[in-house]
């Protein structure tokens, strides 16, 4: 199946996932649609969620994708399902591979979720993982300042240590949680900072690879892969600023892939 | 869906499966049949190899599972596109877990496979690992003697280390892998020795983990996860002698799990 696997991200956070695909499933070409305009989703209300990631999603379908992952977990919390019994083709969203994924490494069954207030509020990774086991105890808690600060390029140094330390003061000191998830696609870029805060006893979960391992597994379940060789470009669409999303993008990809010179990049209006 | 999963496989290595979707989904009842009495499937011709499985599906598909798992290296090599195409459910078998597992863990893109004379003769991991990337250099070698030694008890100890050295020689010695895929569900018994042999440096793939991540994948995106709360007991079936069988569950299950208890196990024909 030559067709596209189709992306769609409130930002550039989707990027991790996007990045995770291409390692991945290098056969396979994405088309990403970052809504940067409308970035964050996190602190906005269930009906404007809604609405972008619905609009974004007519956009990908014209492009005739195979399958749509939601890289974005505030995006997953409020339209996973909807857009699972409305669309024909697969949708895989992140926080249920990531729910997987911390079943999978917690010891002691104390798992935290960290995201943003939307995220959070919706109860989606509670949910998720109380589906498979009841017997989870799961810790929430919202990051409210961790997508403006990454957006903003700070992802190390003593600005991004002292904000995570804040933040997670209470998740560090009074919880037993072997296990963290990176309930928010923009996290993974700030995982270094995350992970010397909380310790080495406590296990990151980020969503991007499983997610992409996730895709993996379904397009070769559903006879979807592309057989062919022919290497097609990879295409990328901004709602927002292309120098600002260019550059975000270059600090993602430099770190992880080489062929930031066979992707196409846009400006679109949805 | 109060179904249980089906799980079936060669003899008892893919309890080593079964262990791991009981960890990762407990909530699940499974129906697992070991044709131990015509274990080893691996140094069997094709003919008999598919033969006997289709024994082992008719007699779950009977009982109304709602997915089968082939835990079996062998069996899947042989008949998983042939059970995807003719049965109504969704059938998982362990390669392609595996090979996406070591796609993710390797950063050389060197990747060594052991298991039987029949899967590595098939070379379903070569084909798994190259649909996906063909830039994936793969370098398998068969093991014969690691399923004899396992169904005996032999899980450790100086004859176990000098049999698996022996076989795994070339492989140490000859390739730069970075990752080995452990493509016998008996294999994960003697990980711990395998790993001694090879070294720090290469990463071990056991598809009893990923095989049951994957199933959760796939039940929850089909929408076959069992939301009640009512425990069904485990089935164990085995074509061969229960003793023996029962000794190795307990082998394989008593540094996992402590259900062995809710388990009904009943030697049937096929």
């Amino acid at each position: 199946m030559k067709q596209a696997i189709g992306v769609i991200d409130s930002g550039v956070g989707g990027l991790t996932v996007a990045s995770e695909l291409m390692r991945q499933l290098p056969k396979e070409q994405l088309i990403y649609l970052g809504d940067t305009l409308h970035c964050p989703y996190g602190s906005r209300p269930e009906e404007e969620i809604k609405r972008f990631t619905w609009n974004m999603v007519h956009f990908l379908m014209e492009k005739d994708i195979k399958l749509l992952v939601i890289a974005c977990n505030t995006a997953t919390a409020y339209t996973l399902n909807d857009l699972q019994q409305k669309l024909d083709i697969p949708v895989i969203g992140v926080i249920q591979p990531g729910a997987r994924a911390a079943i999978n490494a917690t010891k002691n069954k104390r798992i935290g979720i960290i995201g943003t207030e939307a995220t959070i509020r919706s109860s989606a990774y509670t949910k998720a993982l109380h589906m498979i086991n009841a017997d989870i105890s799961v810790i929430s808690e919202s990051c409210p300042l961790f997508v403006p600060m990454v957006e903003k390029g700070v992802l190390s140094g003593t600005e991004a240590f002292q904000t995570v330390n804040e933040s997670l003061q209470s998740m560090k000191d009074c919880t037993d949680i072997d296990t963290l998830v990176l309930g928010c696609t923009h996290y993974p870029l700030i995982k270094d900072v995350i992970g010397e805060v909380m310790g080495e006893h406590v296990q990151l979960i980020s969503s991007s690879e499983e997610t992409a391992r996730e895709t993996s597994a379904i397009l070769e379940l559903q006879d979807l892969l592309n057989k062919d060789d022919t290497f097609l470009e990879h295409q990328f669409y901004t709602t927002g600023e292309l120098n600002i999303f260019q550059k975000l993008t270059n600090n993602i990809f430099s770190h992880h892939l080489d062929c930031l010179s066979k992707i196409r990049m846009d400006k679109v209006s949805i």
